[in-house]
């Protein structure tokens, strides 16, 4: 059993595309974002339409800044938080090239990275865009009550980032490579709270992260960010507990996309989550980041609480997921 | 752009297994299915967990058919129609090794294989179990009304089948080979009737067969067998149709797996379907027929409709996407 596998004609992420919701836009990163948007409804009349547009914008817009146009691209690679991930397919129903959908809940991005990074890197495709997108009032309704209840949160929960990012993925042109990428498990330490998916999901990354350090015999200050996917606060204060006792000290190269997009105020506590969240910082923050030199290494480890209401009513706990990616700067 | 990707070193099914219902277990090609259940809770309390158990079955079965141990599977490649694929990831949970989650509605299966062999043709992974699954009675109450209300079911409707079914793709060993995929892309002809899946998925079938044809230059009839997903008899019919339009007559190699599985009286209408339909019928049946020669050149086209409840009470029609994939056998 291996779980990291090495990307040795190193394809490169040579363009990105991201959309932000209204909450984001006014966020800590929110100059890094291409897409600012003032209505969550994106001028349509439903929140899931609204999902679907904005991850159909990061698609069309990953190709356009790439200077290239839809008959260059070879596939999509895209997931989402809807049953049936309708959001990715509905966007992929305006594209001509084939579609791939994944799915693994808010790891779904770095999933995504790592099937087309695959597919790139093993020559069976030359182009492929690789996205996910979450909506904070469509996750919402369908994961917890009805917005109109205006339910109180419990202070451990955290807030669905309402953000879209596409990463355009080619075996030629300039940019960051993707080297290698550690492929998550399922694990369950048998958290059963719904609201509180840091503690569900540290596991996940703990594991992960530490089969990528045994696996490649690399050590945390081999990167210079290392960045969790939807951890929030307390999620990330479990992870750097577990991976600390586990011998590995990530203190000073950690930060969590949950963390980073809010200026954390009341309203958000325990900072974003979401499949769109991984996809919005990665392909805003830390790609203009790596495109300047300023991250020369980093590995992105995007974290997935793998329940439904279903498995949730039925009495099950919470199963998780995390997949790292390693992205190295070209400069 | 480019749909069909070909695997060079001829990654090879060294071992299925499957899970059949009680229906269907009761159907024409009942003695190639390993398990097959009288009592379509598996011994679980809710249908839900029924299907987990079967999918877990499945992939614990297939690991020991080819005489392998849980330590030899680097990952599971797995989906199912439940929301948040929670069948997949609930029997992921109880293995070591890595996980993908992927969802195409009942062409999950095949994309899988891709996804699969693309893995292992690449050099990434050595052995890796590609499966899907589906319940009558799971589906039927997620995706149209509650059982209870024993709906009368209109002509044009198909069965969800029960079954579960895995396949063991290995870097070495001895087995038919999976030589070639075409990818689908997402195709929409307006169809909103939600108990007419084989008309929404005909067209899928037919553009993913004709990117097949156009693309490596083949013919029907260099296959012994072109078999369909999930069709049923009206979605054959029409599939037949659409490609004949195109030039290519299938009609001698074309058999559908929801067709087959069922020795079709009222109830079933228009035959099987679901996720685990395709692979109940190829991991057995059609891996059977591989293993003894009787087939060499197999084109399995698993079909899906990406639909969701939330896109159908919002007006959307139905999208559908179909994934080719090439088995040879060794004999």
């Amino acid at each position: 059993m291996k779980r990291t596998i090495y990307f040795k004609n190193h394809p490169k992420i040579i363009a990105t595309s991201t959309v932000a919701g209204p909450k984001e836009s006014n966020g800590s990163i929110n100059k890094y974002f291409e897409v600012k948007l003032n209505d969550d409804m994106f001028g349509e009349d439903t929140f899931e339409k609204a999902e679907t547009k904005m991850l159909y914008t990061v698609i069309k817009n990953s190709i356009k800044n790439a200077k290239y146009d839809e008959d260059n691209i070879d596939c999509i690679i895209a997931g989402d938080l809807l049953n049936q991930i309708i959001s990715s397919t509905f966007s992929a129903r305006k594209f001509k090239c084939g579609y791939l959908g994944v799915y693994n809940a808010c790891a779904t991005f770095s999933e995504s990275l790592i099937v087309g990074a695959s597919m790139v890197d093993g020559g069976y495709m030359n182009n492929v865009i690789c996205c996910s997108s979450s909506h904070f009032s469509s996750a919402e309704r369908q994961y917890r009550y009805p917005l109109e209840l205006g339910n109180t949160r419990p202070p451990q929960s955290q807030w669905t980032i309402t953000g879209a990012g596409a990463s355009l993925i080619s075996s030629n042109g300039v940019g960051p490579m993707i080297t290698a990428g550690t492929i998550g498990r399922v694990v369950d330490y048998g958290i059963t709270d719904a609201n509180n998916m840091g503690a569900a999901m540290a596991p996940a990354a703990c594991d992960t992260l530490f089969a990528h350090f045994k696996e490649t015999g690399l050590t945390p200050d081999y990167y210079d960010l290392i960045i969790t996917g939807d951890l929030g606060t307390l999620g990330s204060r479990i992870l750097k507990d577990l991976i600390w006792e586990k011998g590995y000290d990530i203190e000073k190269q950690h930060v969590d996309c949950g963390e980073l997009v809010y200026n954390i105020c009341e309203q958000e506590y325990q900072g974003g989550s979401g499949a769109g969240c991984s996809a919005l910082v990665f392909n805003s923050y830390v790609y203009n980041k790596l495109n300047k030199g300023l991250y020369k290494k980093v590995l992105l480890v995007a974290t997935g609480a793998l329940l439904s209401t279903v498995s949730t009513q039925q009495g099950e706990s919470i199963p998780a997921i995390a997949h790292a990616v390693v992205v190295e700067g070209n400069i």
